[in-house]
């Protein structure tokens, strides 16, 4: 990942103080000032430095405009004192913390990891900057070049989604804006429609990987469950008719033409592919690509149905604009239909891909900690021949589409595949902890969940130094959202069913929800919910459906139950 | 490929002539001599140019040294006369063509062809440089950048080993005297043994794509195809005992690490490979891969036996030698007799790797011609997923083991295989003329062959300029002697069943065996077969067994027969 996409940064800044003598120092990559003074007792000296960084994203810009546009900035930023900036600074937090801030009573190793993680992740991105994503490291390290991967949809949105819905809106936007890029790469791919890349700053993409670049289509069919969850929780149709369709019909263009026809089974798939475990690669039917190329086909194939009830002129003017024929849709609805998703209902397992369960199997357990990471110590080609995962890719699709699976066969598929997996991505035990914990395992679910706020505060995969793990700190917040909170957000309303850790006293958080603010709490024996803002909203609470206003309504929390007792979530069968 | 070998290339030449004023002349990348006279009516003027190349392999040759030894044989070199040296390479030559010429009646395209071909075969090696192989270009281009491939074994040896069998010898040293560099790529990959390199020139791997170099070993197979071949063509059971059954040793215990057992059939095979046809790439259960490493494991024990009975105490400090324990022995038998080799009774055919009778299908006749060369024109990732192959990959071990396979299967796998291969390779149409030949489909056969022995004087490929297609023009003489000579070398003695292409007159060939050079002459009705020299050797002529001396054997040829009438050359089923 080498390419240059030619974005002017402005880095400037004035330092304002009068008692120093200052001298200009300048040598290679490195541009400052030297000061001296001499003190005498009781003196007091103040500096004030006020920095502007600042991209100018267009390549094309003049170095001069770039220039006169920093410059600008950073006079119109001098003109603010230290004591006003601080102020701004402190009142614009505290508002933040009012609505996002999550509290943990009992752990104060958690309480200050969740904060650290929630800080980062606030800091990382606010969706201000049109044509913007996040970056693996955010901010804060150079490595992966600044590149925003497939996750961001998966792994970063759902924070924004319920902390900051219009910067949840602003990483949808950022791949409408890259549309063009999609397209193209696509047709480079020998397909129609919109592939969006495995990684990228500008919409192209930037993974040389070409086993990863044209293999992997978990981006595109991360997208398009982004606008469902994105349409469903804020409610807001008037993106789903306008930019969300269009992204759904050229995402869908572009699954339909790279799917295939088996000639024997007669089933659709995807052939040559990768999941989001890759330690596999060229497969056919890897499951979670076919899953998700369903849901993408049926949910654009609703959406356009309801913006042809809606609107029927709009809906026969878009589609006219698309080029998308009544043919085209039937096929999609077909290539829904005929998915083929490898599930052996006597196990309840789904099998990853074809031949997964034929693999040589290896016990993961027995494998030395000096070969970890198996990228840095394995032959290249060795990591991929044996039934061991580097992350969930099943459980996965099992986990952002909870309420389609029973609880039995997420069970059966997480008592599989979970010892198969190394968990060698830091996304891997966020997903695992969160399933655990529905599923009653809840010490696995603390286990999975203990590393997941402090990873980069504790540095446990020594590398914090090259920066944050943004999406594992993305997904620290999930883990007490979805896991211990019991969220489910994929559903027809919100669903909670909150648990809670042995040794925890209570926790607390907020999450916005079709204009409302709702505010979580839960003890070791109750939970209880009450809007802080808005209208009345209708969610899942308890096991029912309930209207939720500004009166607290509570409900006994689940206790460590066996995992049989385990009551399915959503119960229809998906595949 | 762009590895720097360090190989030392001095290139001299001596100009002699007295009547002319000579300056020495010097450019970028060039040096030469501006030659001028003034001539006069009836002046005679002669040169004579001496130029020796040569190469000092041993990259940490001293330069001065290299030079020293190039001065020394172009001063050697420049005693010779013209004449002298003109009279020398006529009967080096002429020698060559008493033994090794191939004649055609009736077709003087082919004629001239296959000439040109064995002219090329014996211009490019003779096995007089230890330490050499035969590029793919032979000495003709700089393509491939004059590396040899994994195909010498397969395609190019059968000419030597029929026409001069120690430069045959030759080639297998090279892959001897590069064992230690084959041993240190088996570890490169975190396997035991020996892995012989896809591309290379010093025995290193120089293939720069790692799903070539990494997943690739017809390589390996093949070496250990050509000992069998070899030894049983010359008899040097000298060179098995030693060099032999090292190789074997060291390939087997590779073969035995990178293969693996499927947990759920209990069958032991190689995932994640790649056949020799490239348009798959990461199966699992290669046919071909599984199949010759089954053959491999059987050869080398079978020869370890020999060896043992032969010669214990030998046999035992071999063993010994190589760490070779009985356990591992039987691991091997094991291996052998357990390995998976996907076929369906019912129908004859043999499954190419797990899961390729589900692949979609394409008709390759309606791709259109601007689509060729694919790798040119389809994205990278497009050509792997079909039922469309590159070149023949059951096919070519059908052929390779060809009397291990009944007629009837032949032709099944034949009638499959074939549509669905695109024969991008131009070793791809001679090893379908041979078994169209043999199954009776004789205008397939003619056609397939058709452009063999004139690729490069016609230049079918619009690229003979960038050099030969050497294992082609290898291809095109087992075209004639495996193909309508129906010669073959994988039994017990060798046979021989001819055919004849309908407008030829006749033809005939010569081939060396176990010490006797054979002649075989062919026309309309009859063939026949003496030997030329050397003692009476057994050979199966006209479906029988029979001792051939210097009277000639006669027996009918093969007539244009419905396919059905074909009888199995071999009999037993191999699988």
């Amino acid at each position: 990942m080498s390419q240059n996409i030619g974005h002017r940064l402005f880095a400037g800044s004035i330092i304002k103080t009068d008692a120093l003598e200052r001298t200009p120092v300048e040598d290679e990559k490195f541009i400052g000032e030297r000061f001296s003074l001499e003190l005498t007792r009781g003196q007091e000296v103040s500096f004030e430095k006020v920095v502007v960084l600042q991209t100018d994203r267009d390549p094309e810009q003049m170095l001069e405009i770039a220039w006169a546009h920093g410059m600008a900035a950073l006079k119109a930023a001098s003109k603010v004192s230290y004591r006003e900036a601080f102020d701004q600074n402190v009142a614009c937090w505290q508002k933040f913390w009012d609505r996002s801030d999550i509290l943990v009573d009992g752990d104060p190793d958690t309480q200050q990891g969740i904060r650290f993680c929630i800080f980062q992740m606030q800091q990382t991105y606010r969706g201000l900057v049109r044509g913007s994503n996040i970056g693996a490291k955010g901010l804060t390290g150079e490595v992966y070049n600044g590149n925003a991967f497939w996750d961001t949809e998966t792994y970063c949105l759902p924070f924004y989604l319920f902390s900051n819905p219009s910067a949840a809106k602003a990483l949808l936007d950022y791949r409408f804006m890259t549309l063009p890029q999609a397209l193209e790469r696509a047709a480079q791919l020998n397909c129609r429609g919109a592939c969006f890349p495995v990684a990228t700053i500008d919409g192209t993409e930037s993974c040389t990987l070409w086993q990863h670049a044209s293999l992997q289509f978990q981006s595109s069919t991360g997208i398009a469950y982004a606008i469902q969850h994105y349409v469903n929780i804020t409610g807001d149709v008037e993106f789903l008719f306008k930019e969300g369709i269009e992204l759904l019909v050229q995402i869908s263009r572009f699954l339909s033409s790279r799917g295939q026809w088996s000639q024997s089974t007669g089933k659709f798939g995807f052939y040559g592919v990768m999941g989001p475990d890759e330690f596999h690669m060229m497969v056919n039917n890897n499951c979670y690509t076919n899953y998700l190329a369903k849901r993408t086909f049926e949910y654009t194939l609703a959406a356009l149905s309801e913006i042809r009830q809606v609107d029927p002129v709009k809906s026969a003017s878009l589609l006219s604009r698309l080029e998308c024929t009544a043919t085209e849709l039937e096929n999609w609805g077909q290539q829904a239909e005929q998915m083929y998703i490898p599930y052996d209902a006597a196990t309840g397992l789904y099998e990853q891909h074809d031949g997964f369960f034929n693999l040589p199997h290896l016990d993961v357990d027995t494998l030395p900690m000096k070969d970890f990471p198996l990228y840095n110590h394995w032959a290249y080609d060795r990591i991929y021949r044996y039934d061991m995962i580097k992350q969930p890719d099943v459980l996965m699709f099992m986990f952002l589409y909870d309420q389609s699976f029973t609880a039995a066969d997420k069970l059966a598929n997480y008592n599989y595949y979970e010892p198969r997996c190394i968990h060698e991505s830091s996304l891997s035990p966020s997903v695992h902890s969160i399933l655990a914990s529905e599923l009653g395992k809840y010490d696995e679910a603390f286990d999975f969940f203990r590393f997941a706020t402090r990873i980069d505060l504790d540095n446990y995969n020594r590398n914090s130094g090259e920066g944050i793990h943004t999406t594992s700190i993305a997904a620290a917040w999930m883990n007490i959202v979805y896991g211990f909170g019991g969220m489910r957000s994929d559903g027809k309303v919100l669903t909670f069913n909150p648990s809670i850790p042995e040794h925890w006293k209570g926790y607390s958080f907020q999450v916005t929800y079709r204009g409302a603010l709702l505010r979580l709490e839960v003890n070791q024996t109750t939970a209880r919910i009450h809007t802080v803002e808005g209208e009345p909203v209708t969610i899942c609470f308890g096991g029912a459906e309930r209207e939720i206003g500004p009166e607290w309504v509570a409900t006994e929390i689940r206790c460590r139950a066996p995992v049989a007792a385990v009551e399915p979530a959503g119960g229809k069968h998906a595949a």
